[in-house]
């Protein structure tokens, strides 16, 4: 791989994370607006990017072909299925030797596809986990990297040099730790910290219809219920694709819903207080 | 009542809250060093917010009906086991005339037991939704009252004057919204808003034994847990106090949660990606 500085960079989808993308790579890496491009569905996202300055240039879907044959690293910002999809129609269209990812929170399927992908391009699958609860470009500004967590889940075929190239563009974009997984257990894990804390802010909000609700907020509900805001098309694939390890989790939780509800209704107070206190315990210890 | 500048005050335990309101009082509202008085279990406390300059004098819980005897306001900052066992207990020794008020999460078991009181002392229920994840008088400074919600479940035979003094108060500390309603309205929604919120986040650090797990956090799973560090013996008390209310909270979120499991086992993309927007625009409508 070239220096990062020589690099053209191509963004597939110019949305909430292709757009905090775009911004990290001009702001913090320092890649120069001549060797960032973007393409879109929506031609109007991709005006306004170049009009700030963002980007170079803009490519409609149909035209991706000429933005990828030019790019050294590409980042695919789409949902699941339309990520798939895109990757597939343009698989002969990618520089050779080009390095790709993908910001997918499901990488099973991903890795699937695309672990048979020409042999002189290289796609490492990856997640960045720093999303937002307004999706779009014009929110991208609300995504904070600094700091936060980002998954690799990295093909047996990868080059390690690439490898090392992306995880060194990843830091530089701000994210403070990296990751490295397979596939499966990236999808089991993100099941948990991340799926189904989704599904439970969405009941939460489900079984309660009075929108006043809030004057009798403390805190706790607000910070419950904000992801509740979510992307419901993105959040749908999500689900559904990684719907086993889902529903895993939601059975596992459930039980120990069913554990609390019984010391509560008993009510056995001795038995509450020591749940409670392993409980707090055990988060206190995930401070990282 | 008097002025406020002419009022001595009186706190029963200086713990989180009572530290934070004493904060508030000194600061927000310009009570005087020589008009605030605390009392508590512990020693050490009250020597350091007396050292502090915070309070004019400590009281052991013994020598309560000493402070008591002075105070034209006092709030009771106890657990509701203590708080109802102390104003029994205390009774005969609150100043006549005096506007007393509590900031327990339930407000029914309170104000059945408040309500036969002295004819001659106001007792007002209230609740400062204002809380904060790590407890005791250390971490008073957590608690930020700025915009944030109380509830008042006055009695029939509260005073308007004293119910009218209270709010100024509770506005003076920097609270933004005052909201009256009956104690088992208070119980029923609160069940909600923040009892149920706290068993869910208790449930899912209960079911995920592996501390590392936040390597994989993006934000949704950090904060529906945050409040899982909770202070035990209090919540116990809350939750077993308001266990049917809270019990029947459980049963209506287990209905969603299990609409929600039946469209992703189906799976069924089209109702789950309706229901997740019905979701996300009734968050929305939420945000005060």
């Amino acid at each position: 791989m070239k220096q990062l500085s020589e690099c053209t960079i191509g963004i597939s989808g110019l949305g909430l994370m292709g757009g905090a993308i775009a911004a990290a790579l001009r702001g913090r890496c320092g890649i120069e607006r001549g060797h960032l491009f973007a393409c879109d569905i929506d031609k109007q996202t991709l005006a306004r990017a170049a009009n700030e300055g963002l980007i170079a240039q803009g490519f409609a879907l149909e035209a991706a072909d000429e933005m990828l044959g030019a790019c050294d690293v590409v980042f695919l910002c789409l949902n699941p299925s339309a990520l798939i999809r895109f990757a597939g129609d343009n698989e002969s269209s990618f520089k050779s030797g080009a390095l790709i990812t993908d910001i997918a929170g499901v990488k099973e399927s991903i890795a699937r596809r695309v672990q048979d992908f020409r042999a002189d391009i290289d796609f490492i699958p990856g997640h960045p986990m720093a999303g937002a609860e307004k999706g779009g470009f014009a929110n991208a500004g609300l995504c904070d990297f600094s700091g936060k967590n980002y998954i690799l889940t990295p093909l047996a075929r990868n080059k390690p040099e690439n490898l090392a190239f992306l995880k060194s563009l990843i830091y530089r974009m701000g994210f403070g730790r990296i990751t490295e997984v397979s596939p499966a257990e990236h999808d089991q894990k993100i099941a948990f910290t991340s799926q189904l804390c989704h599904v439970i802010a969405a009941a939460l909000i489900d079984c309660e219809g009075d929108t006043a609700i809030t004057r009798f907020g403390g805190g706790s509900f607000e910070d419950l219920t904000r992801i509740a805001m979510l992307n419901a098309p993105m959040w749908t694939e999500l689900f559904i694709e990684n719907r086993d390890a889902l529903l895993a989790r939601v059975s596992s939780f459930e039980t120990s819903l069913d554990a609390l509800k019984a010391l509560i209704a008993a009510p056995d107070a001795a038995g509450l207080e020591a749940l409670l206190a392993a409980v707090r315990v055990r988060r206190e210890a995930m401070n990282r």
